[in-house]
């Protein structure tokens, strides 16, 4: 077995989201350049997007609350989706939390149009030609939700620049990343989701077809 | 304030679902008649379907993995949508796994058509002249889920006869309930998700309007 020769990276920029196709065996390798940006991560079926990745099924499967090299993920009708083939950091990703929407920014006390990851998920869709009306548990690369007995508290990541996470595709599908634009400072009630700076980054990604 | 007045309690046979309309400030009572029996809990806006209660939502603002007593649990647009008043069962209600589906049946080796929650969620709503062609991430009444590190692992309930919950409803909304008609022995592959005897059972609701 080879090596996945993977093609150059691209940046996916702060603050937005894109879905990349990929079909079975193809790879994709995500990294956190700057270390401190959270991903929200989604795959929906490419032959029905009412067919999509599954943190609370994957969770059942897999018997872990948070995905460990090897596992592999589930849609909502049970297929495998997603093997986790390869992760440097040591932390845990998250699977528990929402991703951020209007209704949080507005909360928040934020002016309407503050950029939101399930904005930027529909919208990457759209862009592949697929509609949704609401975005489903992502997986949150990254980010750092602690849960101890029944308390579950949101706060930094403790990744580090070059932290990457490879998947391999094991079904035909869209891979939606949306790079979490959260920036709202903790005196407000919010969590500093991407780092005590709260300053959304750019993170790259690679394929291997 | 003088305590609700509920109505006669009603029946929910074992593994059949309902959708029960309510108003601001109706009550339901939810009642583990037998005692091993897990409920699959959802709530859908009567005014837009596509707005559900969220798990991952609630989980978020609530800081609790499983809801206690006092929480209000949010939809996906993180409008209140019930209040959990009371609980006499000392344990947790899951939040973490999905319901049961024809593809979880399937894969234990069922022949096609064993009931399940999935369906009863969507035929519940049908009868309502909602439409879903999906089930969220339900609220898993008296499931027996424990969380210990990153393990998540089911098992048999710990609630007794009689024992029981009230939420409040926050919205106009439609309740939506299913008794888990899981039945195969752990032999199989499955959990005890209703009990050691695996035997599915009615439970009872009464509503205070």
């Amino acid at each position: 077995m080879t090596a996945p020769d993977f093609g150059p990276p691209t940046e996916l920029p702060a603050r937005t989201g894109t879905a990349i196709r990929m079909r079975p065996g193809d790879r994709i390798r995500i990294t956190n350049t700057h270390g401190s940006q959270v991903v929200d991560t989604w795959a929906v079926s490419a032959n029905d997007p009412s067919e999509v990745l599954s943190m609370e099924h994957t969770r059942r499967v897999t018997g872990h609350l948070h995905p460990v090299t090897g596992d592999h993920m589930l849609s909502n009708r049970r297929t495998p989706m997603l093997a986790l083939v390869e992760d440097s950091f040591p932390g845990t990703h998250d699977t528990i939390v929402a991703c951020c929407d209007p209704w949080l920014y507005a909360h928040l006390g934020c002016a309407p149009g503050h950029a939101n990851c399930r904005d930027n998920f529909i919208a990457a869709l759209a862009e592949q030609g697929l509609h949704a009306d609401t975005a489903p548990n992502p997986l949150n690369l990254w980010m750092n939700v602690p849960v101890e007995g029944n308390s579950v508290t949101v706060t930094a990541p403790l990744s580090r620049p070059g932290d990457h996470v490879t998947f391999r595709a094991l079904c035909d599908l869209f891979l939606v990343l949306s790079t979490c634009p959260m920036d709202v400072p903790p005196g407000s009630g919010a969590a500093p989701i991407n780092g005590a700076d709260c300053t959304p980054m750019p993170v790259h990604y690679a394929v291997a077809r």
